[in-house]
């Protein structure tokens, strides 16, 4: 598609066949040059034409990753972090070819401390792999971005998901990382202890830094104690702004939601089709509530009279798992369901997020313009930050739809910046983005240039990510 | 104080001299010279040397402080920004002359989104009068650090106080900023949206960085809806270790505890004494509740529960506003309670964070450092937190103490390393601090320094704080 910045080159061709000569030396068949692995290290995911690297390596020690990048740094090499290869916007493509560094040998869990409710992990261990890790501790890591992505490349993309109206985002639950730069250092940007002033906040710059700023080789996380009880439910609502002024109010109540996911009414009648269910096909709320067991009946008998008030159906709630992920069936295979809307399109999502006193009136243009313009594009949102995802389907071999796609992801953009919102609440710029991050920010591009360029002036991290240099 | 980095100069006296000729042709009387308000505006609180900016000029709008920053980063002038001084580590000291930008006539509430529980503020605004614009709003802006600090000082200290626990620090509470940097640009860091994935964090890049990437103009803020009902209550226990153990538990059963601090013995008993009091002079804690009628009073029953299993004396608690203000009036009052312990003395605080399964061992050990060295110095600590502060109590006109007390400190900071912890939980590195910053943090501070030197290269904005270039 036109708006991503794929722009190919320049390769430093004798750099390249330099460091993979070095490199291959110390990793032997750890290295790989051959055309199966370097596609499947590519971005794959989306619409954006992958770009392969020249080779891949697979990292096992923080040392590994510090020896490859200081060979790639000397020969003035790209370096490409390479975690679960789930991201959605082109991070992981290499434009001017380069090293792949396949991190997912690195999932270890270094540490777990129990009294602090921390741990410390490699970057490669997928959150599912965590949560699993930590079954006996009465812990668990709650960012869920939906896809099993790693923890090196959530840090990277500042991912969030379902719950982070309850637990925020990476931001909010990195406690420290570490990292070797483009210099070849290989830095720790905190301590263990839950706050700190000491300097700059070096961590939240690596969270969200696409892999442009070093290779991350552990993330310390914070942990939460598993609830004594969840409640679960659903509700439909007569429009959109009803749905968003129930949201509003509970937020505004301080009723701590765990999720508030948003399913527009064409959403709940792919629902209804690929599972078989019977849900109203209304735009829905569905919710979730942590905490003691008297907490979370409180809680959803709180959510369910502000439902009322907003106008809301029946409201259906429980606190048995079993039920509970019956109801939440439709939200958990969303996705799925949406492509059987038009079986052999292809999904392509976007990611805008607004303040939440605006998602309505967001939302409501937004489908205006879908049925203007005769697209098919059911919306699933995380109503509680604002943050929405509209699901274009389309025929990926029609430039005609292709180009009408990527027009409506313009307007949709430039519309989320109307209503003083961002063109990406948790995928990242990438490849992707590029295009609306100066209208967004203006001049702080420029200061993020000013960084990058500081920090790696030969541009070998992840080059061609988030903005052109 | 030796380990304060204090040192002065170079002085650029024909650039200084130009630009106070120039802004003072522009800024007239809101540009002063007089001794009386540099002596103000120089760092006054600590036990830190004053050292004077050679002119202060109130500045009223965003224009006027970017005009000022023009000027000087043509002539090579130091900028320091000054809020409300409350800053203990040298924060606004002068080392270097230069012009000092008083931001507190820019106090403006620019807008409160009801909806969206977030505000915009002038830097120059204090979060006492924050909360008091915000009273009718049904919403409050939770960070309390104890002095009646400015927003914008608040948020370039990264700062907390005693119900980081529950809201987070400035780091979580700020959702962007806007700021001149030292090339004149004024750039805007984020969008309103309660987060994003778009670029670099350079929001969290201004929060904590001690004025030294640039100068608040603005900040967007996370406001907070004012509790249904708040329990409060105090519980005293036989060691730190049983306190802290407490302090574990609640964290880890996941009680939404707002506040709670711990008091050592010695500081109980100096608040006996100033205020009349007949609390247990044991290690206590000061706990709050905030949620609904039910939630808090549950919550303080869970607490009691764990306080008892923890071996803990009677918990006193309550709902009832005016019984809980009594019950606090102690950790209210520490301060001017531990000042009478010692007539005359100037209390110096220090402000290490360690995770918390470490912070009885922490205290308990600096207790015992302060026993050894006859050393007066009652604790209290945002136990949730993991941070304490030492009032060291000092004669400043006696060498000898002030050596002692050094002595002491630096022992407390490596301490604190040791623990996994931090030089600084919330008050910064300023000048005080800078001895402690490498031990720290490594090679940290050189990925620090290189993005100072990019965004300043002529080191004018705030010089001196942080570390040396």
């Amino acid at each position: 598609m036109g708006l991503a910045n794929i722009t190919a080159g320049p390769r430093n061709e004798a750099g390249i066949a330099t460091a993979i000569g070095i490199l291959g030396q110390r990793f032997a068949e750890r290295l790989s040059t051959g055309e199966a692995l370097r596609a499947q290290h590519a971005h794959t995911t989306t619409y954006i034409p992958a770009q392969w690297p020249d080779a891949v390596i697979f990292a096992e020690t923080s040392d590994e990753v510090q020896l490859i990048v200081r060979t790639c740094a000397k020969h003035r090499v790209p370096v490409i972090p390479f975690g679960a290869g789930t991201s959605l916007e082109g991070h992981v493509n290499a434009p001017r070819g380069g090293i792949c560094i396949d991190l997912t040998r690195m999932n270890r869990v270094i540490e777990v401390n129990q009294e602090d409710l921390d741990c410390t992990v490699e970057p490669g261990i997928t959150r599912e792999d965590l949560n699993i890790a930590l079954r006996d501790t009465g812990l668990f890591f709650p960012i869920d971005p939906g896809a099993n992505a790693t923890i090196g490349g959530m840090a990277s993309t500042r991912a969030s998901g379902t719950n982070a109206v309850r637990y925020g985002t990476m931001k909010d639950n990195v406690l420290a990382v570490t990292a070797v730069t483009a210099d070849g250092r290989h830095i720790r940007t905190a301590q263990r202890a839950r706050k700190s002033s000491a300097g700059y906040d070096l961590t939240r710059l690596f969270v969200g830094a696409e892999g442009t700023l070093g290779v991350l080789t552990s993330v310390t996380l914070r942990l939460q104690g598993i609830p004594q009880a969840i409640s679960g439910g659903v509700c439909p609502f007569p429009s959109v702004e009803a749905a968003c002024q129930a949201v509003i109010m509970t937020i505004q109540m301080g009723i701590p939601v765990a999720r508030i996911e948003l399913l527009d009414a064409l959403q709940m009648k792919a629902c209804n089709a690929y599972s078989g269910l019977d849900y109203a096909e209304q735009p829905s709320l569905f919710v979730e509530f942590h905490g003691s067991d008297a907490g979370v009946a409180e809680q959803a008998e709180s959510f369910g009279e502000i439902a009322a008030e907003c106008g809301g159906g029946e409201f259906t709630w429980t606190v048995e798992p079993e039920k509970r992920s019956r109801l939440w069936k439709a939200r958990h295979d969303a996705y799925w369901a949406s492509l059987q809307l038009r079986p052999g399109a292809r999904g392509l999502s976007t990611d805008v997020c607004v303040p939440i006193s605006q998602l309505a009136a967001c939302v409501v243009e937004t489908q205006e313009d879908l049925a203007a313009h005769d697209l098919t594009a059911p919306i699933v949102g995380h109503a509680g930050d604002g943050n929405f995802h509209v699901l274009l389907l389309i025929d990926v071999e029609s430039p005609a739809e292709i180009a009408a796609a990527e027009a409506f992801v313009a307007r949709l953009n430039e519309r989320a910046l109307r209503f003083e919102g961002t063109c990406t609440g948790e995928h990242g710029i990438g490849q992707g983005k590029q295009a609306y991050l100066p209208a967004e920010l203006g001049d702080s591009v420029e200061i993020m240039r000013q960084i990058k360029r500081a920090l790696d002036p030969d541009e070998i991290m992840n080059p061609g990510k988030v903005f052109a240099l």
